[in-house]
Formats: structure tokens, C-alpha cells, sequence
């Protein structure tokens, strides 16, 4: 029943733990901790939609691209592409004839290994794959000690090593956060070389022109040679429409680029609804099916068959002081649908996880990501960007919230494998055993199967009142703070390999030296 | 389509909104705020379990039915209902052929409605009702001036009148927090009196005793008259298993004065598994299955057709310490079953909310509290209990909580309205009257729906971080404090007609002078 590629993850162990489980786990798995390679879904997704009401979407996006259409700026390679597929092109306008998009999408792969250069670390995405990604693109970060700043590239390495550390994070993300201290035009450097440097898991590179893809792409090749690389997925590049119904040659550029690669990219359209979207979920839904449509689809007419991943960033905004909201309702339960969409379509998905406004990591933080996050593990997400650290509405990344949001991406392990009904789980001898009105403490049922019983948070605090008192009365942030500490103290860096290492950095400084630093 | 008791709640206003968007419900709704009712749940229940594996849960409680038995100790009525409906009874242990308790509940109604002295605030329980209600039970109550301390008759009051003062509370609940200030024999008097006096919603009566329990009743007919109470659910009464598979006298002669006098009561078994229950996630369902079967049963038995709630209270447990941990995955998941299992067999459904552990209200309790909620609104519940205010495992009740919680309560009702598809929702005018590139800001679709658009917290900042910074950098906890301050400032009682109200303290005064005052 499981394919083959998906066995990767079910020969894993099935269940992990923080605490004295994970480390346990850590002994027997190397020196950093580490869960499964990622999570398969073991319970089904949640269906909110009639078919009815989905046809109905669908035909809203068929005629936003039939009737309005999408325009492709400056990028004549697209503009051909589209006009070789049969679009209406005038101008920069693109319109297209129900079916086209649809049809041109029959190449792309409903499911892809992305490799990483320790093959145990490889992540499946797409079927009932779920991976946890970090937070994406803050300029700044923040911690309790130092409060919030400009986010440099030792942040950036040491997000990276937490992610690593971490037994709940499958991938080591792209631009965690913004490594200002280096030049704007270097930075896509020193990022995947930070990923592949302080991680051994799969990584995602720049998208921010269409050279920097390439070098991203081409260090890549580095590691897993040529050959590999042309023939499987190492690199995502994720990719934003410039919403509402607008592509533009720095994100079509890249996107080809990966594509060209067979590379994955990751489309997503940012819809604040209200802003660059309606008001109305529904047509923040059937506009960001429109604009996903379009994007995959030009990566299929770039090269069939390359990998892609169906994306999407809804949110809302407050309506009384025009700020971005994250983390409400509206885009928790638009996710739902967006899944079913994704699904339809036979596309891989992107969803986001721990979205919130807060401004510091706290009852609302976690509030707010918890129901966005728990959206995205049940629309069916296959790899679930910001899974981790963010806070401020997407302008920081904070270390707190990193160990907040990481523990409960452990939490989701137990969550996601369901309720198992076999003998043992279902316990009949252990009632023979206590019968009516004694206890399990210690029955032979407890004792076999305690071990793995429950989840083991390494963050809450569970004790007693009285004993957590005597241990200082410490909130969650306080304690996560703590355990950053340890964690990057304890951090030991994956083995990699010399000449690999010197091919990198022997590029990097060619590269670095052929042109004058840009700061913008 | 909809069942004339729900036609209520479906012409209230479908959006309701704190901040701004409250204040303008306030004004055209009374007093207090207050939204619908209670909400219609507008998506689907989240199923996870397959037919064959929902019968193997049956079976294995049919087994621990027939096999093990439950003990019913103490109350030789109620093993004479037992005898008479074909029980196996021997002294106190009660074994049960399958499918005899199944028939016994075909009396029972699928769904009711609980009235509250204002008609406008009754609740529909069953279907695809949703009510939320205050946590129950805590000794001690918690804020951020004053810390943990016990709970007296004020707190007791000032939690009623904080759920009297959300408009996103249905219902006042029962035993908010004990007032231990009061004689443990006379309390439920004092508690009834306090819901019926600075409340106008639905609540719950004292269980502790068979007398509590007549006398909660008693006190509800002079408000309701012996007639209306005869026939129609005016209060309802929780009570628990004493798991594993044993019902005490306490228990069971409270659900059958509920019954008899054709009021509902909570079949409640609370099970810590590794405790009171195997640790194994199914052996649990399985066993709270067979002992909410038997005490909705007994309730049929009492009454046939008095109504009756299918409770349930998952719980897990720290292996590490023995502490019970809430709002964990494995009773979130596990609700999801539940919710499949009562629906078989036609019952209302109660789950809890706002589960959590943590001390404080900080990230940890709304982490847990988040996914515990979010829990009992997927699985289907109609009736959720400790919705707002749980904290330290449910020894405390916080008011910075309460107020956090019931603004998530608001969220929910957005967020259970699910995604409207209809022409003004699916917008296609308004992409026609933006076009690519431009925004939805001030557009006429936006102007037409953004009164409605977008849930607005009344806890949660939104704000850029500068703004939030000038305005004193606060936490959600300190916020929910200022809240719960002005909440209670601007309280203003509902009107109680002054017949009603010098009955009820007559009889107070009659039931308090009648005995001493007892301690324990």
C-alpha cells in the first residue's frame, strides 16, 4: 500500500519524544536529535466543501482567467511560453481559455522526493507527506535578552542550528531571516552555504533574481554533483505572486530558473484579503487558485515534468487600523479549502504554519499559531513553510517562539499518527487485569506500553502548581529561553565533506568576487 | 432544511465582532453583548476513524460491558432498574448482553433545548448546535494582581457576570470555581441563586448530593414554574464516573433526580490514561464508550425520554512525573473518535475546551487550550464545557484566561460559519473593477462587505511593533487584565422580576436555616 519512495518514513521510528524520549532517540540516531524524516499523515484530511461549492470556485478562477486575466511583466520567455501554450496574449496580458492551465499541469508530478545531502534526512512531498519548514524572511529577530533587531547572518546560522538540533523539524528552511550584515546581492551565498554548512537537511535557495537562483542551483550541484541534480529535486525556491493578477520577471525569472534545474519551485500568492484581494474568502480563494494555477503552469512549459508545489498565503487584516492579521479564522478555515483545491488538481501543497501578530511570545503568539497551524496540518499540507519562529506578523523571527513552535511540531508527530486500533491499543486484557474501581498505575498493560505512551513536551510545564512555584514560577517564554541556550551550546555540526566544503567556498568567492557589493 | 428549535439561532445576526463591531451589536441587543445563542455549525465534523475500526471500539466496550462489568455502589435503585431492564446483576456488579444498553437508549432524545429564563438566550444541545460554557470546578482562583488564592461567592459571582458580559459565552455554566467561603451543604444554593440572579443564559446545578441536586431543581421551578420544568430542560447537572467502571451512589442519585424530573444530565467519565484508564488512546475511548453508555442509560431508566448529554473527559499524564497533562494530542485526537461514537448512537455530545497545564496564562496554555478547543468544535460536541478560564490543570480559574478563551470563543464563531460561497463572496465584480496590479482598498465590494469581513480580536495587538511598542509593549495577559477590569465595571445585571427573585431567597433561607452549617 505504501509506495516505495514513502517507506523512507515508515521504517522510522513511530513515535518520538523530548524530554528523555528524544534523547533517547538522539543516542540511537546520531548526535542531534532527530524524529522521522517527516510525518505521513495517518488521519484524513479535513473535507469542508461540497463538490457543488468547489466547481463553483474553480469556474470563479476560470473566469478571472478567462475574462480579466493575468499579466506577465517583463519576461518575453514567459510571454512566449504562454503564447505557445495557446494563451491570449496582449501585451503583457495573459488570458486563458478554461482548461488550458489544466491541461498544461498533467505534467507535473503529484509527489517528489527533495534529496538531502544525508540521504536519511530526504523529505517526500506530496500524497500524505507533512514536512515542517522554519519561518521565512523576516528582516528582523528577537530574543528576551536582546529584544528585537536587524536579523545578521550569525542569526541566520544559528536558526539554522536549532532547526538542526531540533527532532521536529524536517527541513532547514531558505531565508530565515534577513542576514543583513551581508550585501543584498552576496547574501544568497552565504545562506545556502550556512544551509548546507550547519544542516544535513533539505534546504531552499534564493529566488530574488534570476541569478541568484542559478548560484543557488549551481552550489547545490556542488554537493550532489550534476548529473544528480538533473535528474532529482535538492533545491526549492519559493516564489511570490505579486497579488492581485500580476507576475513579474524577477519571480518568473526565478521560478523558470528552478524549473529549468528540475528544481521545485513553491507558488504562492500573499493575499491580505481587503488588500490585494478581496474582502470575501471565497474570492480570496478562487483568485489565489487562479494565480497558483498560472505559476505552476508556467513551470511545466519552462520544462514538463518538473517538480512544483501548489502554495498559498491567506490572511486577513484588521479592518479598523488597515494592519495585516495572522492567524484569525478566516484564513484557518479558507486553508481547509485551498487543500481540497490543491488536491484536485493533483499538485503538491504548501501551506503556512505558525502565523500570529504578536509582538512577543506570548498567550496571543501561540493562540494564533496553533490555530494556523493546525489548519495547515489539516487541509493536508505537504510542506508547511513557517513552521517555526514566527512572530510580528512575519517581521521577526524570534528564538522563543523558534522552541515554542518546534515543540508542538512534535506534538503534531503524536497528533498526526491518529488513533491506532489494533489489540494491544485497545487494552481488553488490561481491564481483565484492573477491573472495576483500581488503577492502571503499574499494570502489566501500562508497564509494556508506557514507554511510548504519551507526548512529552520539553517546553510546558505540567507540574504541580507547588513544585512549579518552588522552581521559580517560569512562564513558557522564560523556559524557552532557557533550552535555545542549551540547544545551540550543545549544537555539534553535521559531517561534511572536505572537498565539498572547498568547492563551496572556492565558488562563493569567485562569485563574490565578480562583482561590488549591493546593499539593496 | 433547518429543524424549526434551530430556526433561532439562524435569524440572529451571523457576524457578530468585538471591538467596534461588538459595540454596535451591543447597542442593538441589549445591554450586554451578546451574538447568536448559539452557533449552527456551518462546516463538517472532522471524522477520522473507518467504519471497521469504529465497530472494533464498540465490540472491545461491548466486551468490557459483558465481560468485566461496572459496579454500581450504594444505590440499590438504581440495580433495580438494572434487574428489571435484564442486567446480569450480582451484589453490586452489573453486566450488560450487547446491545441491551443501545436499546434502552432509543428513548433518549437527540437533541434539546435548554431554556434560560430569558427566551432569547435558550440553547439548542444536539445537531449541529455548538454551545461554549465556562470552566467548572476549580478550587482556587488565579489573577495577575493577586496570584492563586481559594475562590469565594465573589469570584463565584464576578465569573458570571464576565460570561454574562461576552458576547461569544451561550451559556453561565455551572460551578465556576467553588466558593469555598460558603458551607459545602448550603453552596449549591448560593450558586444556583448567583446564576439565576446576574444572569439571564442557561446553567447547571449542583450534583454533590441527591438533595444539592432536588434542590438546584427546585430552586430552577421557581423560576420556571413546576409545569414548564416538567416538561421542558431548564438545568443541567454534571456528573462523573468514578473511572475505571464504577459508579457511586453520589453520582447516580443525581442523575436520576435529574432525569426524574425530566432535566438533563452530563454522563461525564474523566479519564487520566496510564490512571484511571489504559494508556492506550483506544483501550480509553473505549472504556469511556461503555461508562457514559450505562449512566446515559440509567438516566432512560429513571425517565425514559428525559434528555441526556454523551460526556466525555480524555486526558493523558505526564509519565515522567504522574502529573495529569491537558490539552495534549492524544485526548485531541481522541475527541475526534468520541464525536464519531456518540453520533452512532444519537446522543448530544459534551467535550471540554480550554484545556491546559500551564501555571500562567501564557504561550503553553494557549497552545494547549487552542488545540483542546479547537478539538471539541471538530469533533462535534454540542454542549463545551470549560470553555473559558481553565488553567493549572483545572485547580484554577484565571479571569485573564476567561477573557483570553471567550475572545477565542468569538474567533470560533467566525471560524465555525466556514467559507460562504454565493455570488458576493465569490467576488468575481470586484477583480473586474480592480483588474491586475492594483488594490481591493475602498473598492465597492470592499466598502459593501468590510463591516463584516474580517473577525477582530479584543485581546489580540495587531499592531505594527512600533505602534504596540509606544503604546507600553504589553502582553496578551496584561491586556486581557485591563479587560476583565472594564468588563466587570461596566457590568450591568439583566432584570429579574422581584417575585422570582424574593421566592428564590425565601427558599434559600428556609433550605439554610433547616441545618447546620457543614465544612466538608
Amino acid at each position: 500500500m505504501i509506495p516505495a519512495e514513502e517507506q523512507l518514513a515508515t521504517v522510522a521510528p513511530k513515535r518520538q519524544r523530548s524530554g528523555r524520549g528524544a534523547r533517547r532517540e538522539q543516542r540511537s540516531h546520531g548526535p542531534q536529535g532527530l524524529g522521522r524524516p517527516y510525518i505521513l499523515r495517518n488521519i484524513p484530511t479535513y473535507d469542508i466543501l461540497s463538490e457543488e461549492n468547489l466547481v463553483r470556485i474553480e469556474q470563479t478562477a476560470d473566469r478571472i482567467l478567462a475574462e480579466i486575466g493575468i499579466e506577465f511583466r517583463d519576461d518575453p520567455v514567459a510571454l512566449d511560453h504562454w503564447k505557445r501554450a495557446g494563451a491570449d496574449v496582449e501585451g503583457q496580458l495573459v488570458k486563458f481559455e478554461p482548461g488550458l492551465l489544466k491541461e498544461v499541469l498533467k505534467t507535473a508530478p503529484s509527489k517528489f522526493t527533495q534529496h538531502a545531502r544525508n540521504p536519511e534526512r530526504s523529505v517526500v512531498i506530496g500524497g500524505k507527506s507533512v514536512v515542517f519548514s522554519p519561518a521565512y524572511g523576516s528582516p528582523f529577530v528577537m530574543d528576551l535578552d536582546r529584544g528585537r533587531r536587524y536579523g545578521t547572518i550569525e542569526d541566520f546560522r544559528n536558526f539554522i542550528k536549532l532547526a538542526q538540533a531540533s527532532p521536529w523539524l524536517h527541513h532547514s528552511g531558505g531565508t530565515i531571516c534577513e542576514p543583513v550584515d551581508v550585501p543584498v546581492n552576496k547574501r544568497h551565498l552565504d545562506m545556502v552555504y550556512s544551509h548546507i554548512r550547519y544542516s544535513d537537511r533539505p534546504f531552499m535557495g534564493s529566488v530574488t533574481a534570476e541569478n541568484r537562483a542559478e548560484e543557488s542551483i549551481e552550489m547545490a550541484r556542488l554537493v550532489f554533483g550534476e548529473d544528480f541534480v538533473e535528474q532529482n529535486c535538492v533545491i526549492l525556491g519559493n516564489v511570490n505572486v505579486n497579488s492581485p493578477l500580476v507576475w513579474d520577471a524577477t519571480m518568473t525569472t526565478a521560478l523558470r530558473a528552478y524549473a529549468r534545474a528540475n528544481q521545485a519551485a513553491v507558488i504562492v500568492p500573499f493575499i491580505l484579503g481587503g488588500a490585494m484581494g478581496p474582502v470575501t474568502n471565497a474570492g480570496a480563494i478562487a483568485q489565489s487558485l487562479a494565480e497558483t494555477m498560472a505559476g505552476c503552469a508556467l513551470t511545466q512549459l519552462e520544462r514538463p515534468g518538473a517538480p512544483v508545489i501548489f502554495g498559498n498565503f491567506l490572511s486577513s487584516m484588521s479592518l479598523r487600523s488597515g494592519s495585516p492579521t495572522f492567524g484569525t479564522p478566516e484564513p484557518a478555515i479558507g486553508s481547509m479549502v485551498i487543500g481540497q483545491l490543491a488536491r484536485r488538481l493533483g499538485l503538491p501543497l504548501r501551506c503556512s504554519g505558525s502565523f500570529t501578530t504578536s509582538k512577543l511570545p506570548d498567550a496571543q503568539a501561540m493562540n494564533e499559531s496553533t490555530m494556523s497551524m493546525l489548519a495547515a496540518v489539516h487541509c493536508g499540507a505537504n510542506f508547511i513553510l513557517h513552521s517555526a519562529g514566527f512572530l510580528d506578523g512575519l517581521l521577526s523571527m524570534s528564538y522563543e517562539k523558534f522552541v515554542m513552535d518546534a515543540d508542538f511540531c512534535g506534538a503534531l508527530h503524536t497528533y498526526l499518527d491518529g488513533v491506532t486500533i489494533d489489540d494491544n491499543q485497545l487494552a481488553l486484557d488490561a481491564f481483565r487485569e484492573v477491573g472495576p474501581g483500581s488503577h492502571f498505575f503499574g499494570c502489566a498493560h501500562t508497564m509494556a506500553n508506557y514507554e511510548t505512551a504519551f507526548w512529552d513536551s520539553g517546553v510546558a510545564d505540567n507540574e504541580p502548581f507547588e513544585k512549579w512555584e518552588a522552581a521559580g514560577s517560569t512562564d513558557t517564554a522564560f523556559r524557552a529561553n532557557r533550552k535555545w541556550k542549551q540547544m545551540l551550546a550543545d549544537y555539534e555540526a553535521p559531517p561534511l565533506d572536505e572537498g565539498i566544503d572547498e568547492a563551496l567556498l572556492d565558488y562563493m568567492a569567485r562569485k563574490k568576487a565578480g562583482s561590488e557589493d549591493a546593499w539593496y
